[in-house]
């Protein structure tokens, strides 16, 4: 297999900075997309997976799964692109194509996929890398249109926050109907209030402190419920249908669960590991609730998303930086200091 | 409001036997159904109630909600029973009838629904007094019709065990499609498994031993996986679409969950309290998978069900009991010494 040597950001090992590398993409195959990278969000995945905290990082790495950029070449077998479009690259890169997930366009749930960083690049046999670099090059069914009314690097955290917040919206038929929450207001929380309500709902958005309520309701949330406050907490009983859990970190979901209706969801999108504190089933027997997971999206309803984004001329909140200041970046985002996403200008690794 | 006196069965107090005792029940108000009580399942609830497991009994309490009986008088507005029916009492006997949950026919998650014992009587502002008792009066509303092919005393557990294990298999659409495992084989175990294989599922029991697999295959299983044969629960990954989980006490449910398919569910009917060991949200993410509760089901449902058991001639596998051995019975039922549930021939209360 020909390859290209193009300069990326990456790190060889847990405890250092990320640095300048040099990595190796393909040629394109037949079936392949060449992408010049304009923008590259940065997901809190990407930390983690840098810093390997959970365990199965392999070095180098090279984040990223937030991608936006305009094709540069295309192989001999593809339809879908042409050079000069703007397209994007999202979590997934590969998935078996064969399994029941995959025909019912769930590749995020294909035990098989590869992720665009950190998963198996059969056609180099080595670790896939992801969009903190030049270019990338992805097989087509696996690259996604931009409606070209949309801000570019705005448009990158929608890969990633964006489906997964969108991914249990619609898989539980949110409509103008629904009462929906949001909890946290992070990258994800943001989306979700957003998305929320473009799909015409009513939206509140659980937090802690009184300071996110102007936020919140700029993004579009019609109300802060201040979880904190017993008098809120116990008025919001019983009222929402869906509930999406953003925050990244074991929390007690026990208070969520009673402000959920009969039938109601609590989706957890953002914290992998173990509910500490324990759920009671109390609440959710008497209710017939149910907590759920969600992972990001498959290819078909990112580009459902997206479409959607046009339409309704939806973006990220982002704050732009160079590729160079990305350490500080993690710093910030584990401090919560940026509102609401990071997204990496890529000139400035070229330049 | 003009009482009767009857004989019935219940406590004075936690620690108490159950000993004969006299209470009032209404005369008959122009919806309400009079019914002579033939037999009277025996469920766990109930031996929790007489023991104030709950801290919420008030005494003297009569326990009892699986009952069926014979019509003997009806109140002036009744349409739908005469006497002579023979006709079945579940676990509510009136709910508030305005509320979304009674207009959408899940009385049972109203929030003013009325036990069949411990509930509120509003006619004699005392607590509702269950089927332990020569009679019952019900508002026709809550009173459900008998097919007249059925066994009698084996139907009477299907008011309880059998509706609590029915809703969760029609709300989660199960259908001979459908991928179905059960957790533990007592009253509700054994009923969703005939219930489920009645449905055309494919049906699987989850069991910590071997002892259980021929019973289980009788009752109607497709196949028994031993729970505690890491091999066997490999096997099993991904397979099922519903998992009904009827085990009565806190255990790990973290197995069970990594046998559920994309999209599946485990519904916890069993088991009140918190979850513990605590749930791993990385297999729920990971294939979209929840965690739900259920209880009983609404007025219609479980009359949808006495009709089902009907057209497929199912009833509950029984012991029946006179209502002096109740005590001994709770203490088998205590140890799980029962195929399936215990049933309380009335005549022996009466004679």
């Amino acid at each position: 297999m020909i390859t290209k040597q193009i300069s990326a950001y990456g790190t060889d090992s847990p405890e250092a900075n990320l640095k300048p590398l040099t990595i190796q993409r393909r040629e394109v195959t037949p079936t392949d997309v060449e992408i010049d990278i304009l923008y590259c969000g940065v997901c809190h995945s990407d930390l983690h997976f840098a810093r390997n905290d959970w365990g199965m990082t392999q070095y180098p790495v090279v984040p990223g799964h937030e991608i936006v950029g305009k094709v540069t070449q295309i192989g001999t077998e593809v339809s879908k692109y042409k050079v000069g479009d703007i397209v994007a690259v999202g979590c997934l890169v590969d998935s078996c194509r064969s399994c029941n997930n995959c025909k019912n366009d769930l590749e995020q749930y294909c035990p098989e996929w590869v992720g665009t960083y950190g998963g198996f690049d059969k056609h180099l046999n080595t670790p896939t890398h992801g969009g903190y670099a030049e270019t990338i090059v992805v097989d087509e069914a696996y690259v996604l249109r931009v409606p070209d009314n949309l801000d570019l690097a705005g448009i990158a955290p929608v890969l990633c926050a964006g489906i997964t917040t969108w991914s249990p919206l619609r898989h539980w038929k949110v409509d103008k109907d629904s009462k929906v929450a949001i909890v946290g207001l992070g990258g994800l929380g943001h989306m979700a209030i957003k998305l929320a309500h473009a799909l015409g709902a009513h939206v509140s958005l659980f937090s802690r402190s009184t300071n996110k309520i102007e936020d919140a309701k700029q993004l579009g949330a019609d109300q802060v419920i201040i979880s904190t406050d017993t008098a809120q907490m116990e008025q919001a009983m019983g009222q929402f249908d869906i509930i999406i859990d953003t925050v990244p970190y074991a929390h007690d979901l026990n208070p969520y669960i009673n402000t959920l209706s009969t039938n109601g969801t609590l989706v957890v999108v953002g914290y992998l590991g173990p509910l500490d504190p324990m759920l009671v089933t109390v609440p959710m027997i008497m209710g017939r609730k149910a907590v759920a997971g969600s992972l990001i999206g498959g290819i078909a309803e990112t580009q459902e998303l997206l479409d959607f984004c046009g339409e309704h001329n939806i973006t990220s909140d982002i704050e732009i930086i160079n590729m160079q200041n990305i350490n500080t970046a993690y710093e910030r985002m584990l401090k919560s200091d940026v509102k609401y996403r990071f997204v990496i200008d890529m000139n400035s690794l070229k330049g």
